[in-house]
């Protein structure tokens, strides 16, 4: 008997009506033959509210509070679910994260997961119950309530369909796959039948939506059968998988942006040891966090050294590295919070050479400069200025044959 | 070192406001240097919106899926009274009913306390926590939330008490003690200084709202002393305790009277065995609750009889009746809800007699008719057209002398 946890997120619970849609949804699967375990979010806005709360008594609060109020939402949403199911016809009993040992560490807010039992969910599905397990939190060895940071529940989803050793986790959301690039930028966008969980991966830390970068990992650690799906609409979505052999044939999968990042360049430092180590520990001293970095070759000994860090993060590190700015010994700080980072994704570079040339052609055939170049073995970024954003997408989600069914490298 | 348990209602935690308030209250008292353990309730309004979120879904829902969603409300609360605890300078820890081992059967939505573990809160008491405990929750043996029926913080707070050895159990609501009738009716009430528990059991029961009749019960059980008092203004409020001698000097210790009940007679009943059986049968298979009980004496071979049962059932005793008139034997059923009970309370009727003539004397002279009586070791309750309702109160009232502070018999 098949397996499969889903997950619905706040806005496919948001109200009474949705909530009755995801029940009989739960319910249709639980009848096709399957055993069915459904995690949910709390409903839209609540975690919103929960933290307003919060914010309203003061902004220095202890964490492990903050995830006792915040978690409330999600067992709102358990409870609702489960009575939702049972007013279908339908066995059903909710589970909040302690009551099946969803243990973690105790980083309250950003927990990471340890350990699920499924032992009691195993003997209820036995039962004939569709079990409703509360997303987003856990508890600690202590047994103090976790919560595993917004966009949680899709962790909590993965985590609990590996320690069940589910046959698939179905992940639905508001979308109906994920696309080979954002379709509000590009209208030939084409929904991928397949992704390999390296790609995902990146796609998803480099400004895809759709899940939360943990799950992924997550998901491929245990080797996870992942489906992304809509709970709007019918259709198959994305599965999340294992790299094959057909994936490998195409050079690139997707095409992804930020416009999340900014760039800051330290002017004229010394081209000696220690100088990269006195900008990087002034940052991280004030938990900011670096992403790309390029230091130019010196000739002159004399060398510029740019990075990127999160624009909301932007007018900090200016003011931490002028503050420092003797101590580095730099001549000058420049920033610039108006780029975007464009990059294409694909396991397919493993083993094929000329991406990047092929990158760099297109954009420059539509004149666009490039500020800053990052590769790994699957994607290869660059940062331009942000006004490039959607027009570098087009170009290369075109230079790629992204929009073509033809090339049918990813049906299974 | 004293230990005290607060306890604070839903009106209490109504907003950001005034959860600081009861921060601030708790941590005077912890200054004062008492140990503080604090159970609080859902913010007002909050069990209500669960409760409506379950309706909307469906009216025959499961028990145990109900009680996961409404307390949820409890949790918000104990997270946020922590976090403002902390914010004004103390340390503070929350607790929800499963982290303290707050055992309770299986009676989902009003379950009873078996049990609560106090190691941990005291613990963390010595540590100097002010250690916050989420009212009205549960667990059951097999891990289930359960809930202990509305109102049930109170009885959380006193088992809490009484599981701790505290020394005292302070229930802050909105009113400023126990008085010895309604003040809205008879504006010459007087808070009463102390009470006994028999007589608190009675007053609630029988209409007065301070207290849920379960917590004075357990409290009676366990001999913790309860103080009732404002959370908004100063006083020592009302202590319930051990029945003492000063009390049994009195007659009366206070009026309660309760409209929420109706009347129902059979009329023309043979006068045999088993009548009784069929007719309270009828009712109880409707899980409908009989209350006061009279049978006329019997000349005829035949009888009436006449009973009370909560206004929210009349209807449908009456329906259930009228179904079964032929199988009862009865010619007639009447049903009557304009009618109110009132009565008087009071520990030393054990030693007194003439209560009960002082009482239908002063009823007599305001030409009051009495169509019920019932009668037992500290009470004596009557009921009477509902429009009587403010008058009697306020005769008895005098007629027990209960508005003069001469008496002075309650004070310690």
């Amino acid at each position: 008997m098949t397996l499969i946890v889903q997950k619905y997120g706040g806005t496919s619970v948001a109200n009474i009506e949705r909530i009755k849609n995801v029940a009989a949804r739960a319910i249709a699967t639980h009848r096709a033959g399957n055993r069915v375990v459904v995690a949910v979010s709390a409903m839209a806005g609540e975690t919103d509210r929960l933290v307003a709360l919060v914010e309203g008594i003061t902004h220095t609060y202890s964490r492990r509070e903050y995830d006792v109020v915040v978690s409330a939402g999600e067992q709102v949403s358990i409870g609702l679910l489960a009575i939702a199911i049972e007013a279908q016809g339908c066995k059903a009993k909710s589970y909040l994260g302690w009551q099946v040992r969803f243990m973690t560490d105790s980083s309250f807010s950003k927990a990471r997961i340890q350990e699920v039992e499924g032992e009691k969910i195993h003997r209820d599905l036995q039962a004939g119950y569709i079990v409703v397990v509360a997303g987003f939190q856990g508890i600690d060895n202590e047994g103090s309530v976790t919560t595993l940071g917004r966009g949680g529940s899709d962790t909590s989803a993965v985590a609990l369909a590996a320690a069940l050793k589910a046959d698939r986790c179905d992940i639905y959301t508001d979308v109906d796959g994920v696309y080979t690039t954002d379709p509000r930028i590009e209208p030939k966008a084409r929904k991928l039948d397949q992704i390999s969980y390296d790609e995902m991966l990146e796609m998803a830390s480099l400004g895809a939506k759709v899940l939360q970068t943990r799950s992924v990992e997550l998901a491929k650690k245990y080797s996870v059968p992942v489906r992304v799906l809509s709970s709007l609409e019918e259709g198959t979505g994305t599965l999340l998988t294992e790299e094959n052999a057909t994936m490998e044939q195409v050079l690139v999968s997707g095409i992804t942006y930020s416009k999340n990042e900014a760039k800051i360049t330290v002017v004229g430092v010394p081209d000696r040891p220690g100088v990269a180590a006195a900008v990087f520990g002034a940052l991280s001293g004030a938990n900011i966090n670096v992403d790309m970095i390029i230091q130019n070759v010196s000739a002159s000994g004399e060398t510029d050294l740019t990075f990127t860090v999160p624009k909301s993060d932007f007018r900090q590190a200016l003011g931490v590295l002028e503050g420092s700015i003797g101590k580095i010994g730099a001549r000058e700080i420049r920033g610039n919070s108006e780029i975007a980072k464009i990059s294409a994704i694909g396991v397919g570079m493993r083993s094929h050479s000329g991406v990047a040339q092929k990158m760099f052609d297109a954009l420059s055939r539509e004149s666009i400069n490039i500020q800053m170049i990052s590769t790994s073995e699957i994607k290869i970024s660059v940062v331009l200025d942000e006004k490039y954003t959607e027009l570098a997408v087009r170009t290369l989600h075109d230079a790629f044959d992204l929009g073509k069914e033809s090339g049918d490298h990813i049906t299974r």
